[in-house]
């Protein structure tokens, strides 16, 4: 069996630093771009720097952490509350859809909140953040590697896969969601062979997907996004895997724009869908998918790529950058809990049941 | 009602050169490519300088009329047949999946045989040629004004319209189809609103279609392929309009990568999917789709941007540049004469007695 490690790591905390991989550059570069305050990291999240549901978390959780370091009040003793807050939600609104970032947030607040309140000083509360932000990241990788076990056991021997957009090391703590379990079954010697989308506007698939496979030895290949449809119908592909940046608790999935036209094909051609995504993406809070805030990012995206412009001036454009995916179409959504399964109402609240999510 | 008239010509053919809009480098550089014998026509169809079913026709045409041209024996008063023929071989391989190349390269031929066996000068069979090359541009705008006729009755006032690829004046002789339809239905004031797809991997809909949408002042918006179906999904778009590339006998359309997704989701949504197309676009020899060959184009179309790479090195990709959309999923097909509906087999055999197609 081939090894666990990677050959890279997309985020790390060194030295009062997050250092992360900046994945704007990628595959041609391979630069780092450090963070040392709440603002650099809203930054390096909003304008994708690193991107990705659980990365995004674990990255904002060490935003929270060097938040309340810049917070420490003249004294030097205790954390200034208001200036702490107003950082911790500035970290928040960086990007609206993945559910995980609100998870990261409010959990590293919850922890600074009980030092406070027990009149702790900040030099203990940012021993506490820290420590709890090393545990976001360390227990990111640790689910995804159980995650991928799950999944694997969905991968047949020979599998020919498709999957949309990043959701490798890259898109996580390390390991990755649904190319976590991609990856495990190629560790696995499962013969896998798989389709990348290269996932336009920000081609996640080309510059990171494709990327992420070679680094793993992985054979594959990469195509535009409209072709997985005559991949699909010929039956060509055995099973679709994808990740998650939002789950309602009717099992409504978001992710990247282009999932739910996958989904579409997928029930027409009774192809499997499936979704990986820790419990962290599922929001417990909302119904439906309909409640799910889908952000529209700039038009540069569609209209640019690197200097060269490809459309003309001031064209007009629509850039939505996820797309909601109804329970409907979903065959399994695995989770570091097992695989649910329909109903997933019913599921998903069996799991929060289970887990006091 | 606006006027009728295009700011540009796509094809033109004077001074015994054919002068083509370079479409690679629209729509930042307006360039003219020369063409001065069949070889030069042949690169310029193989490289997409000239795209699109019709134009790369009436491209052809006048590139059989430079290879009788050049293949004029040394006495100057023949043509010489072998050089000749084997000229209109290289022309008609250039592209394999649209039909209207093999259809105007073989009515040119048939024209220079007529006068090569009534014994006729190399002299008259060249006036032959050039006119007969000249009446298939011609006629191609003139059958696009009467499609375009036909085509706005389907298009309600206040129509959200969604194309696909570049239909219009650049991709036939002058005016368009399924873009032709569009601009007709503008130019009557029906006051609709156009949704481009940028086309991956070549991006006709960013670089040519959002160009012309400018050009003849119509509301528009760019999208990601993959964006497509939301709209449908959410009734923001009321019709897909697109072209072909070669309609089988079935009624079967071979088009853009991309056509069969859009009918897909059409068909699950309930939005009308209409393919406009003329004549010279069927196929009466084959009975279905399954025997149309699709082109695999080059990797450089996917992981390149101009100088930028955006895959990695050596990634492999699978790059077919057509699909095929079964004709269960089509709403009607517009021609110049008239809309077929189904079942095609027996409208397009109709229209093939009328026509003696």
């Amino acid at each position: 069996m081939k090894p666990l490690q990677e050959t890279f790591r997309a985020i790390e905390f060194r030295e009062e630093t997050l250092i992360l991989l900046d994945q704007r550059l990628l595959p041609d570069t391979v630069a780092y771009f450090t963070c040392t305050d709440a603002r650099e990291t809203e930054f390096a999240i909003r304008e994708m720097v690193v991107r990705g549901a659980p990365a995004i978390g674990a990255a904002a959780a060490y935003g929270v952490y060097l938040a309340a370091r810049e917070s420490i009040a003249a004294s030097g003793q205790y954390i200034d509350w208001e200036a702490f807050t107003s950082r911790c939600t500035l970290l928040q609104g960086a990007r609206p859809t993945a559910v995980n970032l609100r998870w990261a947030v409010s959990r590293m607040f919850r922890v600074a909140e009980a030092g406070h309140l027990a009149g702790e000083g900040a030099a203990e509360i940012l021993r506490q953040l820290l420590f709890a932000a090393d545990a976001i990241l360390a227990e990111d990788v640790a689910v995804n590697r159980t995650m991928a076990e799950f999944g694997a056991d969905l991968i047949p021997a020979g599998a020919r896969i498709l999957t949309h957009c990043n959701t490798g090391a890259l898109a996580t703590g390390g390991w990755g969601t649904a190319l976590g379990v991609i990856k495990e079954a190629h560790r696995l010697g499962r013969n896998i062979f798989v389709y990348a989308d290269e996932t336009r506007p920000r081609l996640q698939g080309s510059r990171l997907t494709a990327w992420e496979l070679q680094q793993n030895g992985i054979p594959s290949r990469l195509i535009v996004d409209s072709a997985a449809a005559v991949l699909i119908r010929d039956q060509a592909v055995d099973l679709v895997i994808l990740g998650a940046d939002r789950i309602a608790a009717n099992g409504d999935v978001c992710n990247k724009i282009g999932t739910f036209m996958l989904s579409v094909l997928c029930k027409e051609y009774r192809i499997p869908f499936y979704v990986a995504a820790p419990l962290s993406t599922i929001d417990f809070t909302i119904d439906s998918g309909a409640d799910i805030p889908i952000e529209e990012r700039s038009a540069d995206e569609i209209v640019t790529i690197g200097d060269i412009r490809i459309a003309p001036q001031d064209m007009p454009v629509f850039n939505p950058a996820f797309d909601v995916t109804p329970h409907t179409n979903i065959t399994a959504i695995i989770t570091e809990h097992g695989i649910l399964r329909s109903p997933f109402t019913e599921s998903i609240a069996a799991l929060r049941r289970t887990t006091n999510g």
